[in-house]
């Protein structure tokens, strides 16, 4: 029981903040209403609906849970009418951002862990439900993914993901590997933002640009 | 035998306007002859693909269906065939992709109804099997989903639906609920482009834009 | 035993062009080493995912197989490590991506057709695991796809495997048909690419453009 409700409140937060996200940058883009809440929706589910197309588990999640679609139209509609104070809680929704980042690269790295596949398989599986629905936002609003060329993210989701795997090998709890390993994403994620971090971008040859 | 050819009927009709309005648009972005087929191709079948997908249909449905691939391959190669004629028929092409939109609108989401879903769910396919097609033919012409940001079109699926399920509740012959909400779908779309309607967009902040 | 091997050598050898193929583009978008992996993955593995999702094979086949992965990752990291000698490996590794063209389309339309589907049906699925890895890589790298308005691509693999479907009618031993097939395939992507060849843009009105 607490189990259960421990994970759902995973969801729960990490779906809505997404939503929030997504939302957000729809904003931006000014689309109609209609199209606010598609790309919210689909940077909440579509990383972790990719993760179920892949393994073939169907139907996938969001459409088996009528919560999370009620926490997404909540955290959506909400962001559309309180719009002026997005600016006072950006830290706020920073940081609930960074928590959804870390809480579904552990629930997807579980799924997929308990339906046997390898750690490495595990950590991929992990790292595209928690950055792909971003990936798909970025797509439908027409811009190469912010995840390829800006900030720690999915890094932040792999050395995450290493991490859980590490400690449920030396026989930590469940549970404390599961927090420690999302506290370790947020963390990484917030101190790379703070610090302005990224990885390197590879420039296409060495070769000096003027001769 | 009047059941399936009436399903049928709507199958080729919507599939025809939908390969129609896939490739108009591909021709105006100057793609070659096999850019032009596969545009017209996910325009027709892409909602349809996204709603098996999801629901875990397989194969998925086109690919059962060789009749549909070939109103497909005939409404695309005649249209690049008969170009000048576009647009003397413009007005007829508008009045066949809105009769697409509300059937397969109704289609999809008597298949998910069917599959047991509940009414929102059902709704959502069935907005999903309409929409999504012209979703990813904007991806692929690289530009933001017109769905987005202009024009009232899942709306219209969205009130078709709700009708639809409301006649069905009411023991309305299931015909007569689908000719129907069809008609509605299809009129609150010509109504919209008519008077020029669409949803409202959002605009980033509240702030005055020039202080 | 030898049979698996040269089904192995296909894999391997098409999956390195593609990744290879990928990671270049990456570059040259100038994407950061998570980004530069991911256009190099989803080059490889994204027209035999979609292939997979369509026809219902789950987990789909890079998920099955840990060997692919490693030659991917092998693949794009040497790319990335290697950037001055594409240059001068261009010629090679256009062979290679031209090779890796007729191998995914004879092993995606042998799959479709093991499956029980139609010749057409099976060309369509070998195409489309050729050449749709790509379709993704551009749609990520915010262009559109280069193989809708660009080179002869789809074409070559449509011949290919129109070629190998009359070939193993024709009691052609199967290794022997997949081999002339493959040499189709790039000889006709090398002969157009030499003389310039493409299919021909369609332009969207026949009316003079000066008048």
């Amino acid at each position: 029981m607490p189990e259960i409700n421990f994970l759902l409140l995973i969801d729960v937060l990490g779906t809505a903040s997404f939503a929030i996200s997504g939302a957000r940058m729809a904003l931006q883009k000014q689309l109609d209403v209609f199209g606010v809440i598609i790309i919210s929706f689909v940077t909440s589910i579509g990383g972790g609906t990719i993760r179920d197309v892949l393994m073939g588990n169907f139907p996938v999640n969001w459409m088996r849970n009528e919560l999370i679609i009620a926490v997404i139209l909540v955290a959506c509609i909400g962001t559309m009418l309180v719009r002026g104070l997005h600016q006072k809680l950006s830290t706020t929704l920073f940081l609930f951002d960074s928590l959804g980042l870390g809480l579904f690269t552990i629930a997807g790295m579980s799924i997929a862990l308990s339906a046997g596949y390898s750690p490495g398989m595990s950590i991929a599986m992990g790292t595209i439900s928690a950055c792909f629905g971003g990936v798909i936002r970025d797509v439908l609003l027409n811009q190469v993914p912010l995840i390829f060329h800006k900030e720690i993210y999915a890094s932040a989701c792999i050395a995450g993901g290493l991490l859980y795997y590490g400690l449920t090998q030396m026989n930590v709890s469940q549970h404390l590997a599961e927090i420690v390993s999302i506290i370790t994403i947020v963390l990484i994620r917030v101190v790379a933002v703070r610090f302005n971090l990224s990885l390197p971008a590879i420039h296409p040859s060495s070769t000096p640009t003027e001769k």
